[in-house]
C-alpha cells in the first residue's frame, strides 16, 4: 500500500473530524479519548444501555472494547452495535483480554453472533481465544512472543468469518482472500497501557473514510506505527511516561513525509487452493 | 475585573485546600483530581448512591458532571446535590454532551429541577441544548464555532434562571444582570480531552473563596486561561501530549505576575430595558 | 535492608512479570497500570462480578482499592479475595478515603473479616480511621500532617491484627514484632493522584517475588520512594505534570545502583514487654 492513500485517508480523518463512538474500559478511556483527539477525529464514550443505541446512530462510528466488561455495559454494546448496522457504520470489536476469563471469550462470542462486526482486533492471544485456536493469554496487555501473527490471523478467519487484524510486531489484517501486513511500530508500546485499545479506535476513525475495510485499517495501524516510531525517536529511552506523550503528539503531528520515509505495509491476495 | 482580586482566590484556594466532591466521568477523573491537586485543591470522586450525600457533607462544594452518566450516578448526583444544597456550599454542574442525546439533555433538566445550582457550565452548544436554543452538537469533546457566547449565555439564563458560563474563545458568564467576559485560554484546550470539565472543577474551587459567584466563576476562567497560555508557552508547538502536561504544571505554578501580565477578564453591568 | 536484596526482588519482578489483578478505582486504574506495566509487572483490572474470581485464579496477586466502590465492586472484592485466598496469592487491601464517610469504613471492615489480607496500606489518616484511632481525614489524597507512623501502625496491627503499612513522610510497616521504616519518597507524590494506590499495587508485585511479606512490601516501598527521588530530580520543579511522566520513566529504569545510593529502609525488632 503506497504511503499516498494512508496519507489521503489520514487528511480525510482530520477534515471531518469524524464522531467515535466508544463503549470501552476504563482503564484506557481517557488515553483512548486523547489519541482520537490528537488524530483529528472526535470521541464520545457513552456506555449507558440509555442512551448507547441513540449515540450510536448520531455517530459515525462505533467501538466495543470489553477491557472491564460488566452486564450493563455488555447490554449497552448490543444496543450500540444493533443501532450502528442499522445505520450502516463500521463497527470495531476489540476483545481486551479474551481467554483469561470465560466472561470474556463468551461475551465476544455473542457480539459477534449478534452484530455485524466490521473488523475484530486484538493481539495474537486475544484473537486465537476467540477463536479456539491454540494459544495462551497472560493478563490484557502483555506482550504475546507469537509472531506468527499471518498465520493467526488466518485461521481465526476461517474460524469466525469475520476479518480480522491481529497486531503485533507485524500486523497481519485479513478478510480470507487479502492479507495486509504491516510492519511499523515499537516495542514501547507494550509497556504503556490502553496503546491496543487506541489502535482498534484509530481504525474505527479510518473506515469513515476508506471504502474499504481491509484497507482502512491497514492503513490505520501503518500510520500508528508510524506514530510510535515517531514517538520513540523523540522520547528517546526516557522511559514510558515520556513515550506516551510522545506518542500522542505524534499522532497530532506525523504527516505525509514520515509516511513516505517510513510507512511499511505489503498486500498479498491468495489464489486458489492456498 | 482586576488580577489582584484573581490572585486573592487563587492564594485563597491554596492556603485553605478546599475539598471538592466531583461525581464525573470515567474519561476525565484522573486529570481532573490532578487538575484541582495541582491548583492546590483537595478532589474526591466518589458517586455510589451509598456515599453521595455523605461525601457532599463533608466537602466545600460539589461538581455534577453527566460525561458518562447512567442510572445509579444520577441518583447519586441527586443525593449529593441535595445534601450539598442543605449544606449551602455550591453545586457546578457540567452539561457534557447535552443534546447529543435525549438522556443527557432530561438528565440535566432533572437535575436543575431538583437541586440548586450555583452555576451551569458547558459549551455554547451543550448550553444552547440545554436552554433549547437553536444550535448543533457533536460529540463533548468537539469545538464549537459560536463565538456568539454572550447571546447565548444571556437568552439561557432567561429560558433556565440559572446562572451560566459559556466557555469558548470568550467565555461568558451571566447571572442576567451582570456579564463577564473572559479572553484568555488557548485552542489546544480543544484538543485534549476533559478541559471543559476541568474548567467546572476549579470554577468549584473558586466559589468555595469567593462571596460572588459570577465573580467566582469569572476568576477561576481567567486563571484557567492563563495557565493555559503558559502551558502552550513551555509547550511550543511539540503537540496536546506536551500540552496536557504542562497545563498540570502551569495549575501548579501560574502566579500574580502571570496573571498581572496576561489576564483579561471584563464585566459589564447591564442597565434597564437592555 | 539492604538495597542488594530490594535490588533482587526488582529483577525478580522483572523477570517474572506476574500478573496483578486490580479491582480499583477509576480515577487511578490508567496511571495503576502505566505505573505496573513501567516496573516490569503485568496488570489486570477486572471488577465485574461475572468473573473477579475467574481472574483471581490466575493471578498472582490481588488488589482491592476502594477508591470509588459502589456495591458490585464490592461483592466482586469479596469474591475475588475468596478466591485469592484458596488459590494463597497475596491480598492488598487499600482504604482509600477510610474515615471520610461510614460507607468507606464499613467496606474495608467487611473485607477484612472476610478475607485474608496480606498487608492493609494506607496513609496515616487512613489507617486510623480503619483501626478507630484517633485522627482526621480530609478527602482521599491529601496529605496528612501526621508523622507519627510508627505508632500508628502499630497500635493499628493491635487493633486490627493484619499486617500493616502507613505510608507518609516515613512510612512505616508491621506486623507487631517487626518494624520496617522506609524513608525514601519525595513531596510531589502529593501532588499528583493516585500515588498512594500505586504504592499499594508495587507492594503486590513484590510479594509475588518476596517470602516474606514485611519484608516485601518495605522494598517496594523503598524503590518507589527511590524512584520518586529520581523523577523529581528529572522534573526538576517544573511541576506535577512532569513529575507524573517521569515518574512512570523512574519506575522503568531505576535499578541497582540508584537504589544502593538511595535507600534508606530500616529494621527493628521489638522485644518483649515494650
Amino acid at each position: 500500500m503506497e504511503s499516498k492513500e494512508v496519507s489521503a485517508f489520514l487528511e480525510a480523518v482530520r477534515e471531518r473530524a469524524p464522531l467515535i463512538h466508544n463503549i470501552t474500559n476504563t482503564v484506557v478511556s481517557n488515553f483512548n479519548a486523547n489519541g482520537l483527539l490528537a488524530l483529528g477525529a472526535s470521541p464520545v464514550m457513552a456506555n449507558a444501555v440509555e442512551e448507547a443505541a441513540d449515540m450510536a446512530l448520531n455517530s459515525d462510528a462505533l467501538v466495543l472494547n470489553i477491557g472491564t466488561l460488566e452486564a450493563s455495559q455488555v447490554e449497552a454494546m448490543h444496543l450500540a452495535g444493533k443501532a450502528a448496522n442499522e445505520k450502516g457504520i463500521p463497527v470495531v470489536l476489540d476483545p481486551v483480554g479474551a481467554g483469561a476469563t470465560s466472561y470474556r471469550t463468551q461475551t465476544v462470542h455473542e457480539l459477534l453472533k449478534d452484530i455485524k462486526i466490521s473488523i475484530l482486533r486484538g493481539n495474537a492471544a486475544e484473537i486465537a481465544a476467540v477463536a479456539g485456536l491454540q494459544s495462551q493469554i497472560k493478563g490484557v496487555d502483555s506482550a504475546v512472543d507469537n509472531k506468527d501473527t499471518v498465520r493467526i490471523a488466518l485461521e481465526a478467519f476461517q474460524a469466525l468469518q469475520v476479518p480480522v487484524a491481529v497486531t503485533g510486531p507485524k500486523d497481519a489484517i485479513t478478510d480470507g482472500d487479502t492479507i495486509y501486513t504491516v510492519e511499523n511500530g515499537h516495542s514501547m508500546l507494550t509497556r504503556i497501557t490502553g496503546s491496543g485499545c487506541l489502535s482498534s479506535a484509530i481504525i474505527a476513525a479510518f473506515l469513515t473514510v476508506s471504502p474499504n475495510t481491509l484497507e482502512g485499517a491497514a492503513a490505520a495501524l501503518g500510520f500508528y506505527g508510524v506514530s510510535a516510531e515517531r514517538a520513540e525517536g523523540y522520547a528517546s529511552m526516557q522511559g514510558p511516561g515520556t513515550f506516551q506523550v510522545e506518542l500522542l503528539n505524534a499522532l497530532y503531528h506525523v504527516g505525509e513525509m514520515e509516511m513516505k520515509q517510513q510507512i511499511n505495509i505489503y498486500k498479498e491476495v491468495r489464489t486458489e487452493g492456498e
